[in-house]
């Protein structure tokens, strides 16, 4: 089981008092939204909580603290390929691949593949029909995720990403553009959201390895993001 | 094959040039957004284009124009559900079912289970678990797609829907409601856009179904929608 | 009586002259967001007002500064239930559980009860129809209000709260859903402010104990907030 | 028992099947935003559904159609005041008042009374201070009930208003005035929603005159708006 | 010398008085943003102002009414390329070429070549090669001017398209996405603004092909839109 | 005495109600935004009412009805000069000039003097440094009050006005304009707001031309605008 | 005269450079929106300038850097009224006062005026009648100025301030009411922008003690303000 | 070959890597948005990469670091003029003119021109004829482009610039006014995006001095600016 806490919002003491709930039941731990800082922080007060801080590491381009181990990939399944513009979606990119992680599905990042230099994008397009799902993060236009759905049959997850300025400042030029998408099948996610595209990604991936969608693989999954995880 | 021409913003003149084109082609073809009297007036103009008119049928309810006959349902797959709050909701529902039936996929229609009458809702829940996928139309408040998510494991694409006033008032509200949703793994497309909702169903079954992605189950697959369809 | 001061654009000098002027006229003071660090030099600085710092103390949680004593709670009154999603929603509820403290009111907060988790605010519902008014603080999507008053008869009042990223940044996408609920007689206030649904409570609340509404008990009543109160 | 159906986005055939599913229940209807054309238009269609137009009355003022007979108004309560700036705001007092008038309620219009004229509001003052709950409806820049809640005690709701034009156009500005107001305890309902204020008043005012919030005389009380109503 | 009239707010009397002044210079009258029934209208009235109506020419694709003859193409120039995603965006793309041609300035329309269907594109792209200057309009996410940008040297103007739905109605999607491009040196004009276009290309152009910029080859131009046509 | 009557959202029995009731008091009635067809209709209806249609005229160009005969102008006052850019903002200036007249006060409408053709305002600038105030009517960008204000030293009020389109529709970004102004001491009023603009003058005109501004002069002035006049 | 630089994005040197060229000039120059410490910086970077620190005063309530003396206020005119809700308007207000003191007009600051405690400004009403003119600043909802206007006949001006939270928040809430006044004959000027209230004034007043607007008191009358005063 | 990169959101181990990568092909770099503390560490850093701190320049003014030598400006082609309403905007305008000089393009920057001051811009119009093309960047109300461009038959580059406070903070009301304004044929790129305006302009000049858009001079061009270059 994964329990996931949205870190952002939340003081120190706070996280650590969930961390010890969770962590009872020996559930694998995902705190988001938190920079080395304060990750350094809550790492050193974990002993006077009775965890011990070695069982956990802080994955700083994801923003992410997280416990470990976590799960051997499903071989059964191809990665998910997760794309991103440039180095300054990363961030967002590195949250979603390790929101996968914990749930033992593997994935590809691809960066480098922003719609202005199209041809990069083009070459990697052989590679991409392998994987069973596309996740797109993109700031400025967000573009990215039209031009591959127009391009590739599999499932799109948009991430709009918060970078840019201008009108493209907070990300709501990208969120826009990607719902306005002229190419049909495309969903979308909250700004910034890597871990709900994951989410989203784990939803439709599970359904597709499963003989029947109620069936007991699904019986032990557990949702808890968003504000409100169960014993905080 | 089906081919979908978004009726909105083309004149009859334009539609029966496109249906020409597609018609040559044995596609199936359908037609969004056209409410009754221009269809009555695009049928009546059939006959100059060489077209049948008895091969077409308007939905008055989804507002759309269709080719006849459509496939068979996939009987390898339950039904969709798709949700909706009251009749208010039914023309996207409707567009998005019709859809579906263009490519084989069935669908069931759940209406009336809002969120002011939870009960409603939790009285279908067992029947809900058997669908591979739930789509949920929702004006207002836009609650219905957290709600559901929050209780069942299977994908959820949520669709605003324009009605309502105020600040509800074109779909606003139920659109930034369902991206903000405290639920993780909700996927949105655009306000009303339940043709996209169908689409992103098919991106994400079709996977489901299909030994490889890269199949041929898909290589006759092809989403034409959004303004820009072949031969337009 | 009871005077209340929003503190989060005053100076310091400002808010020892409001509490000085306010405190000869023996009233119950509540400042209103003001941090720790803030607080702390103010209490600091009361001496040389003339003031006792022993008689203030400061509401972490609620970001409130309060004199003492408080007045005992109205025996006739069963506790207000205050609900709130998640531990990010703590500071808004706390600064409304105390403004109603501070005029004789007593209340009940009852966290974790997102509607992600419906099955917890379920699990809650037969204390909840024992509360004479329900105050729901919900941030993200902000559906909490509206599940609630489709189950519950009592007056609602939707406090919406700014955590969330993305669309619900700022609070807006709560207090859009909360507006636009589908539940009808959900009533809402301003984004974070906890003390003014506090005294929408005290004003439904005096009502329904007092037998004629311009009886004596409301004649000593005092509402001064939102920047002019009486001799800053 | 009270059933409201929402009119606008629902078709003659739609309002006529509710209104076949509740007349059965014996239940009082009320359908709000219904023009008098189209209310003539559906009372004609009422004989071939089995239903008597006799006992349907179309209200134009306040665009609502209501079975009869409405039931008496409580005599232990005091009307509520409905308060409006000009003529222009009728409509949304007059939905309020026939909404409150299906549960037994009576109230006072109390028109002409904007913020421009100052003294008029005045003038009402001491008869205001009867009434156990105020409505304040206000198009424009909505500041009346801030003024009110400013000079009276009781639970005072604000209703926007869609009258206006630039930035007061579609009741935008007059919102916003009323969720920022500086007067403590005002609660805010959606634009134009006069059904939703008096659905608010109705909670508050059955708990002023019941013994316990969950007594029975709650036991019947149905709230059934905002687009799923019972057996649509 | 070429006048453009807007001619949307305008009414019959007022676009008469102006083609009257216009006309005693000689000028080429050009009249946007003016339906066939008002053409006609407006081609019956004047007679009645000593104007042949045999001198105008009505184009319902662009919505434009124009005086006749328009001058020959200037023959060094090789044709502007106007790109559209699809027959939607016919109106905008059209009144851009005609207002080109007005001035002498051949282009050719591309239409069908929106992202979502890429290959189309693509194939266009040597004899797009040849244009001094690419035109790109487009509703929706308007991702078109960016990827054109990204691929081709030449300047590009990108024009939002009012075209769309729920977040793309009105053209603010389409509109934000150009100016948020990733693609450098885009330039972009105001929603449906095709005649903008066409005066920021001449303006482009004209100096391209003079020796300098205060020759003699501009001393004749006249930019006359936007509301304030000399002699209205 | 003079009132004004806001004719947008009211029923023409609810103007001839207003007017009924002003007449008997001798006032001069103006009624805003009344176009030609509604007009004709309440002109038709006056008689019923006890109202003669001979004293009233309504003015196309403004979209007013006004009682006569009107006050001579004030000689010792300079004419106010109203400045557009173009014809299409003639509505908003006619209505201020008419409501000027009812006061007292004579207008120069000055058009054709928008900031694309500067040289036709300049040449207009003698002329205006006669008068006493200047006020400016604007769409699109609504620069004109920004120049204006930047070469001349009067009291100087903006009217955002309503035409445009993309950006520019509503007078949203005309509205921003004046407001943002980099010239100092603009005013503003609300977008088409003649009347207000009118009332804005009349107020700084009395004062300038009063020994003490309360004197007799203002003794009988009554503002009554926007939604509530006296006796509705 | 007077020059006024706005300080907010201008650097230390660019501010010294631009006191420099001003003070050649013999004109009283005011830096506007520059807090203490970046004012205490200034000042000692003034001799290495050749300029006198001495000359100079910083008003911490105002934010306002100005250079002394200033000169003696026009004992024709009688004081101004500033009015404001509470102390956290200070900074506006204050602004305001000190700029028209920069121009030899007196000004009277009332404070503690908001329409929530409307008898405080009841009992200021007959004082305030001795006013020329009026200015209100008002965050929050910003119903003070529509109160003021109906209730005296003087010139207006409503100056939204950025106090608030939630919708509140950056003063749109306030300059939204403001411009859709039901007082007609309010003037608005830009958020926070005192010294924009006082130039207004400026106009107003110069007009009312001048025998003619184009006399020689206006002669000597700079407006320098706004990002690009004389000789930066 | 010139690259930029956009450095605001990037660490600067991912800068030091990117320009690692350029180098290596002799390309000159353009870092942008890169302020003068992180510039420093950047050069600190820049040994350890291999790459010496001697090659590389910071301009404090233009917030960019670019390396050295730049290219000889084409002496065949007349400076472009940028031109800026005061010194609050020279951050925008200096960014472009740097942009410029990477590619061999001489600028002059005509500052002090704002549309409050409108003679000093006018006193500019002859040497502003000389230009090939005109860049205005402006803040506020953002009038400067439409006042050139109804001056001035060249390309009309207009840069919204997010200086400004209330409704001009963020640089969105500049933006609208350039994009709704009454002069036709102004361009606009994204706020604050000066280097955006270089690339337009050069794709524009590059086309006026070359015999045939797709000839040699053409070829080593490379656009990588936007989050995406190449190599990161």
């Amino acid at each position: 089981m994964v329990e996931a806490i949205w870190g952002e919002h939340k003081s120190l003491e706070q996280l650590l008092a969930a961390l010890q709930g969770l962590r009872q039941g020996q559930e694998i731990c995902l705190v988001t939204r938190l920079g080395a800082e304060r990750a350094d922080a809550l790492l050193a007060m974990l002993p006077s909580g009775g965890l011990d801080p070695g069982a956990f590491r802080h994955h700083a381009d994801a923003r992410c603290l997280v416990s470990h181990p976590l799960p051997e990939p499903d071989p059964a399944l191809a990665p998910v390929a997760i794309l991103a513009g440039g180095s300054s979606d990363l961030a967002v990119a590195a949250e979603c691949s390790l929101a996968l992680a914990c749930h033992g599905i593997a994935a590809d990042l691809v960066l480098d593949v922003g719609v202005a230099g199209l041809h990069r994008l083009l070459n990697q397009l052989e590679a991409l029909r392998r994987a069973p799902l596309l996740i797109a993060c993109a700031g400025m236009e967000g573009a990215l995720p039209t031009v591959l759905a127009g391009l590739l049959p599999q499932p799109v997850i948009g991430v709009p990403v918060s970078v840019g300025y201008g009108v493209s400042a907070g990300g709501q030029a990208a969120l826009q553009g990607m719902l306005a998408s002229c190419a049909p099948g495309l969903c979308v996610v909250n700004i910034d959201n890597g871990y709900g595209a994951a989410m989203a990604a784990l939803r439709i991936l599970r359904g597709s390895t499963t003989p029947s969608p109620q069936g007991p693989g699904f019986g032990g999954l557990q949702f808890e993001h968003g504000g409100q995880p169960e014993g905080q």
